[in-house]
């Protein structure tokens, strides 16, 4: 951690800072410059809080230099971690795995139709949302336990493993009996307690990225989870929120190279929510594979027009088995496989 | 709502769409278009879901007219809400409230040091943290329980009702019994399980504006609140995340005319965690009161380069009182009172 | 067009409205809602100001259907079209361009010596700016004509052609004569005078997306180009401004499939100053690729930790050659060619 | 300039850094870190260019601790600048400057017009565009040297000076002869070519912040301005683009404390702009004048309706009035005067 301090600033508060900082066990190299007196701490900053450094009116400017991350950071952990789900592996040099199905559960036949659908176009998961964090109070809620239900059904039918979206903590002995990768969404990013519960038990988490986190918020996020003692944490980017009017969120796929070279988890990418335009996912599947993503997670359903959310980004079968065919090439062009 | 066909839509599709959403009670007005066919829903559409709509591969555009959301618009309700707060009342032609407080709660001497403080400063509410959402792990997570005892006790001695961050509906029944205003952090604006939870009680709730809130996703957060059953909502402001970085967030003021102009609940404006530099808090507190906010919450510390959380953003108690008797003058300027 | 009025506006204001719009050779059909009058407009309304329409006082909204742009609406202009640069196709079918060089001219001996090494990696063009957009005006700001002079003596050398960034109109002359392919760069994306200057020459013209642009507002700016009389542009990503921190600025792959979809121009992909670090370019060249790009701009520099500018995002020869190398096995994945 | 090697740098790397540095008359501090080496250079690192630093291999991160801006930087001229604009004062303790006009001249009578109704409103210049900046090629681009004409015969009329927006540096001489403010408008805030220019005449240079710039941006363009010869700049915020949809800009407020902080420049706030409705001019003018600007620049019609551009921002002159009066009892309430 840098610290800078104004010029002008006695002596004596240096030395006050100076001791501050060694009482707790950090070493301080000082640096007078031309504007300012710099002041480096050597140890481990992770616990100092840099705003509240900042609030002594002698301090200019407070610049922390190691990741405020440890568990989640490759520096710590060079190799590669590949999470199982159920049996299927992601991460490393795994297969990159295609994970497919509907926004929301809709009903018992409806989604095990699609299971065998996506099965067959070579899905290796099964997604479905039992309970639905929507804007509006007014919109469908979800089915919740009798979903959770017919994504047990499903995956005794096709053995695919299945992904849901935990919403909140009271629910969570429900979804470790049930379900093999419990996806924190977008919005419960930083819903710390939801992050603490699930840190508690052993299930793979997807945790997907906030709307506007930043890469290190989010790798903060994991490191909730992972420090609460649950180290199968897979990121999931699914857009982010921009100026930008064409599309529902901005893709952002430079954390494909950025995770893999700061973090050791693996990194699979949501082309649905990110775009919200089922016309633009196979565009963006087949990037997401060429850039070097572990996975893909893509909503389909067989009439998007009758969907009870997300109609619009949601793709037919038909479509999603073209996507996967195609991705598969793309794989193999840079030495992975589907 | 207002649905944009493909030109050469199949006179069959257009017919289908019609009585598909002739039997959900909607009349349809259809306006043939030079490169479009353009089809008004007339009736209530708030339960009709435009991204679902928007699937059918002959729409081009789907856009709602009327506002989503009907508790919370001032259209169908022209007067001020007021709300009570433990006798405090705010909105409407009330008085600018003033809250004030530590970020978080340190301990029982302290926070009761710092309620005197801010009550002769001229403070109607005292704020602080006993549950505190950290991005990091490892920073302080808050004193739990007993700072919740500390704010009660802080209540007896200076009569100043309480304002605190609820972060888990398992936590509820403690605050409904301890907390005269229970907020909802920016973090948590859409953990609609929480709203749900909040909903269903009768006291107070301090909506905060989440870090990338539109306005109008704000406003259905509060709307979930009150289609739950309680309709004591404020609205608080504390600023957005944006790419500028001499600023912690980037405070929107040109919240308080829309928000007056749109609903009916009172909205007050926190610059602390808006700016994240005490600096900027004066000067962002006299233009809220210009905007027309209905009050303040402004974070106080005695000594803010020892705070465990959020120092750089915390006034000292003789700069908040420097405060609070220039925002009274600007108050009365606009013809309000503090 | 689509004009919301409120529901309580007077007859004779909707009457003074229609047979303004009337005058205007604009055709209409009224359509009244529950909440709300709703006021569709049929014929060409690219010349109306939704903005100036909007301040009417009983108007609520204004919604432009039809997209503001002509010239380069796919709508008008099925097929794609193919840009000639002195011999080199870009867009629709062809192969798939690479162009490569340094963020600026250092020389002339430097210069030809990259444009050797990325002629033999496969790039097709060379890059190189001789009048530079520096943030700061104590920054190196270009070698100006000396290093147009230096890009022609390298075109000579390898038979590359040359693209360099136009920043003023009276630098026209000396672009048209000695530059393949005119630059208009990202900061200057919205610099009407520029835009209609290189309108009125043949040459091909690259423009960036600006920093914050809409994709329709970039859209619009190739408008102005093609209509004032220069059908001869190719549209170029590189990254649009967001809240993240670890990279420069976010790069928006989305754009490709939508500038293929509603414009019939062709889109590159600069990796370089999308993501302004050097060891994400190849991730993101892959992915632009695989996305359906029509070439890829790269930085590259023999020792980028003494280049004049940019440094921290250019990449060796030797890393670009393997960049090049992979996006051939990239290309022959989706079916195309470099 | 704070520079951090990975831990691992080899000893000749290091020398070779230093050696470097130091012959360019920096000195330099070592302090070895835990996983770090860090590098102070003392000394003027305005000239470095950090992007270039950060290419080299071993160098993980690099951080300027100086403000890259020497001329605008209060710290090198601690006293406020005054601008003197015809004899209107502007900045430091004067009074607050209150700008009205039109957004486009439109007519000699129609200016002339709304010049004396703003001068009776309270307003000290008068604005003016006659080169009009717009999205669309087929959108009025305004009157031009006419525009200019009207706008000296309005000030030969009142006595206001005149500020318009100069587009281009070959209308240079014109602007410099006829208007006695000079807008650089927000899309050309980093046309580099055209600051340049206005650094070298004499006249005061109205500088709007770009769309998504940054404070630092914005102040380097003032910078520019100054490095070139010209010091009378005055910055003027105009809403930075955003995720928002109810306004077209985010009014950030926060710049007034932040530019007298960094800087010893007059601010001024265009409302009209940043919120794109007239419905919120006056709360955000009211909420600028207490913030502490230097001034606001409004935009006033006649006809809103009828506009040749941006109706929907334009205050009618008995509103525009109304907002000068109650701005006037809030400049008295934070101890300035209008």
């Amino acid at each position: 951690m840098i610290i800078t301090l104004k010029k002008n600033t006695p002596k004596e508060e240096v030395d006050k800072l100076a001791s501050q900082f060694e009482s707790q066990g950090l070493r301080i190299n000082l640096s007078p410059g031309e504007n300012y007196v710099v002041f480096g701490l050597i140890g481990d900053t992770s616990r100092l809080d840099d705003r509240t450094i900042a609030a002594n009116k002698w301090i200019e400017n407070v610049q922390r230099i190691a990741a405020p991350y440890k568990l989640a950071n490759r520096m710590f952990h060079p190799e590669d971690s590949v999470i199982d789900v159920a049996g299927i592996k992601v991460g490393g040099n795994e297969k990159i795995v295609i994970i497919g199905g509907p926004c929301s559960v809709e009903g018992d036949e409806p989604l095990c139709n699609i299971a065998k659908e996506v099965k067959d176009a070579g899905a290796k998961m099964l997604r479905g949302g039992a309970y639905k964090p929507r804007t509006s109070p007014y919109a469908f809620q979800g089915m919740g336990y009798e979903g959770i239900k017919c994504l047990n059904h499903a995956r005794d039918l096709t053995g695919l493993p299945v992904v849901s979206e935990l919403m909140s903590a009271d629910k969570l002995d429900e979804f470790v009996e049930n379900v093999d990768l419990i996806q924190i969404g977008a919005r419960n990013m930083q819903n710390f307690d939801l992050l603490k519960a699930v840190g508690k038990i052993n299930k793979p988490v997807l945790l997907k990225r906030g709307l506007s986190a930043t890469i290190e918020e989010w790798i903060m996020s994991a490191e909730y989870i992972m420090a609460n003692g649950n180290p199968n944490v897979i990121l999931c980017e699914r857009g982010i929120r921009t100026f930008e009017k064409y599309t529902r969120n901005t893709l952002d796929l430079s954390v494909v190279p950025i995770i893999k070279e700061k973090t050791h988890l693996p990194i699979i990418i949501d082309p649905s929510h990110a775009t919200g335009d089922w016309k633009l996912v196979e565009s963006m599947s087949l990037a997401a594979v060429a850039a070097g993503a572990d996975g893909l997670i893509i909503e389909v359903h067989d009439h998007p027009e009758c969907a009870l959310s997300d109609g619009a980004q949601s793709l037919k079968p038909e479509k999603f088995k073209t996507l996967v065919d195609k991705a598969r090439k793309v794989a193999l062009a840079i030495g992975r496989e589907i």
